[in-house]
């Protein structure tokens, strides 16, 4: 992984030479990652830990790096020391990659020297926010899909990184394959495509593209047949060369839709495959298809057996960004810990503060039944009953008798040293899988799905009550008593 | 710039594979890479030609690249011999960055050996499609609004990659800076930030962290002011703050709202500053803002002066793809150039066949009035009146008498070698803020622009309907004789 150390707004630069020139720099805090609750996103596939790590572990300021910091004339000596041999000393705990996570649950938490904690924010927020991001929108999508899925979007990825690192959440989401070659080769990712519009276009006419085409790739012939006219020119001629290919003892793959009106062209096109004797040819479907053009295009019946989806899948086209943030959770001094709280006028934009977890209630058939946000150091006894409750309308109680529960974090950094066995791609695609079969339907589902319970422990809802109620007295203390000057 | 060869579609390398073995590989071709209309985007902005160029000049196989594609088994030996040493030997044409662009018209156009400027296409759309689009972005959010724009959207960016050439295109839209620091390393684009919430919160209160901040940047002393409540906590303790840096010698410089009714919060803070005699402190504003809530907050009388801008530009939330394509123009056979054509149900789709270029028609006031797309080798004099019409409606004639016209595209790569001397981002941005006053406000207005005219030659336009005519006919002609059969 090439040197990302810059990648890095200013404020959180000169934010650390203020801590460092001002003695704070080295005050322990926790901060969180998490993401907040909108109306595309009711539930995220965590996804971008990997290369979160890789970024943590290659921080390094190079010599070109530290001579343009110099040259803004922004940050002091202590600053300049503390970069010179920068290394990440704190520790990190996040959610495994493929887990499903709600809304201000923690899916990244940093515990390190404010100055590294602050330094770190940008980045990962950047790649924790674009892999969850596309790791959720490729589970909606696989979730509509029902057939195969094949990532084909890196013509319009924002950038070469959004492309690549996309291919590889959209995986993690459910995609079975990608297009983009150099996912397939830093990832392992299996690689598909069939053929262009020039393609067929660069010969005299369409038989002779198939033809050509079929002749090299006779064992995995994909035909595209929109490029002149679907009906009366694409598939007649796709059916022209697989009987040749068949006539020659190979088995003719698919033919692939790109535009027009999917539903009715593929019934079509299958009845003229099936009527000539090629009932076993697929046919993909590809062009500007999301979670909800699938599920109209089941609806209608559509007979497509697997999908190339590109632009809506690789943007996340609908909501482009998670909008995960990054906040103060606590800080240290002279080894004494605060929690601290960001207040807002929205209640559900209140933070969450002290060093948490998350844990997962599952009930007797283990199935995931609700969330618990909760102190890091809590201890449950799963043989009594547990009592959660709705952390603003909290009237709205649920209690549970058979249960079991399941930390969602693990350690990944302590003191700096990766304490966590990275696992492979194909692992965490397992795991992913797993983890969706532990959700009802009605939690996933693409219209009105039911919002899962995520309620916070009786002792981080005192916690956090205790602050709102300190922290607004003093405000109001503060504007009365000037009034009163 | 790291090696981006792999960064392509599995097609691209099976089709040229097929090209390469059925001796079609080196026949010279055209194609042109343009976007299509859509709700969005009225005009472009082009941008991303320098990371294009700089792609195709550091194409190269690495031997790991050639043992990942030999172990896919998809590829004869022509190929591997292609790809040996592989380098772009033909030619491309382009219009500079920061030049406005209309649907339909090339932004670029190569002119290679087939299997080349088939392998550079999913490159080419990736980089010109995103940075054309945030380009775009920041154009439309810069016209709204008034004041400075800074880019401050890396943590939402979609990949590193994404926060780094947008912030570059960002800035050729007519940002003034962004918040990245590697972008401003990488491209010298001026840096700004100001301090995060969780600065404030690691400080006892606000007051603490306010006069912390103050002491070590005095000169540039901006105060975040949302953190606890924005009138009766932040905007209060800055002006005490903001009276200690006077009372010392320093003109403070700005606030920061991050929050809540930005109008109103703007007003009400602006009049508290000034009463407390700090009419030269700015107020900024950031916090999920684009070009829409801009026009709307400058109609309620905001009193903002500068804007950091994250999540909406950087990721073109409302439109995150341009939707740019690559099309075949026209291919040659024995030194015969053909031109082609892609027929499609939308007469708007029908692309533009041959080698082409785009003359811009300026009228006497030498505002853009018009564009022509014509044929590249078209010559037009000037001296005499020229009559343009729509290329669909084509009762929708104008005449220009005294016009001036200006070829928007220029070579770039000739033979392989780069003939064009690029530009720096500063004469870019330069050339964008000149390109942008040739366009009536009536053009790039918010609501309801005035849809400027991108009409065809007279020759283009002829040559589009014969084959028109061709090939639908042919397809007519063929499945009536399917069905004679």
């Amino acid at each position: 992984m090439r040197n990302l150390t810059l990648l890095t707004d200013l404020y959180q630069l000169t934010m650390m030479n203020a801590y460092l020139e001002t003695g704070e720099g080295n005050r322990n805090c926790v901060f969180d990652l998490f993401y907040r609750a909108n109306d595309y996103i009711e539930y995220a596939v965590a996804a971008g830990l990997e290369t979160a790590v890789e970024y943590i572990n290659n921080l390094k300021f190079t010599d070109e790096d530290i001579e343009y910091l110099k040259s803004l004339k922004l940050f002091g000596d202590k600053f300049f020391a503390a970069i010179k041999d920068f290394k990440f000393t704190g520790d990190l705990y996040a959610v495994r990659e493929g887990e499903f996570i709600f809304p201000n649950e923690p899916i990244v938490t940093v515990k390190a020297p404010l100055y590294q904690a602050q330094f770190i924010e940008t980045a990962l927020l950047n790649i924790i926010n674009h892999q969850t991001l596309i790791a959720t929108k490729a589970a909606k999508i696989t979730h509509e899909a029902k057939g195969a899925v094949m990532e084909f979007g890196l013509r319009r990825a924002q950038g070469p990184d959004a492309g690549v690192y996309g291919a590889r959440a959209a995986v993690i989401g459910g995609c079975k394959s990608t297009s983009n070659m150099l996912a397939g080769q830093k990832f392992g990712i299996p690689v598909s495509g069939t053929l262009a519009h020039s393609f067929i276009m660069s010969y005299e006419n369409e038989l002779d593209a198939f033809r050509a085409y079929a002749e090299i790739y006779p064992d995995n012939c994909v035909l595209l047949v929109d490029t002149y006219d679907t009906l009366k020119s694409g598939v007649p001629n796709a059916i022209k060369v697989f009987d040749e290919l068949k006539a020659k003892g190979y088995k003719p793959a698919a033919i692939r839709l790109d535009s027009g009106d999917l539903a009715y062209l593929s019934k079509k096109a299958r009845k003229m495959l099936d009527e000539a004797g090629h009932k076993d040819v697929k046919i993909i479907a590809s062009g500007d298809i999301d979670e909800y053009i699938l599920s109209s295009l089941h609806q209608q019946g559509a007979k497509i057996d697997l999908w190339g989806i590109g632009t809506k899948l690789i943007t996340s086209a609908q909501n482009p960004a998670l909008g995960g943030v990054y906040k103060l959770a606590a800080i240290e001094k002279n080894g004494k810990w605060t929690p601290k709280i960001k207040i807002s006028d929205t209640q559900e934009k209140i933070t969450n503060p002290a060093l948490k977890t998350v844990y997962r209630i599952y009930d007797k058939d283990n199935m995931a039944a609700a969330d618990l946000i909760c102190l890091k150091d809590e201890v449950f006894d799963t043989s009594k009953p547990l009592t959660i409750f709705h952390p603003v309308e909290t009237w709205k109680k649920t209690t549970f008798t058979e249960y079991s529960m399941r930390n969602l974090m693990v350690d990944i950094i302590k003191d700096g040293k990766l304490v966590y066995q990275m696992p492979s791609l194909k692992e965490i695609v397992e795991y992913a899988q797993k983890v969706k079969s532990e959700f009802w339907e009605e939690y996933v589902r693409l219209i009105n799905p039911h919002i899962y319970k995520v309620d916070l422990s009786d002792k981080l809802y005192e916690l956090k009550h205790l602050l709102i109620n300190e922290k607004t007295e003093g405000i109001y203390l503060q504007s009365e008593k000037k009034e009163r000057e």
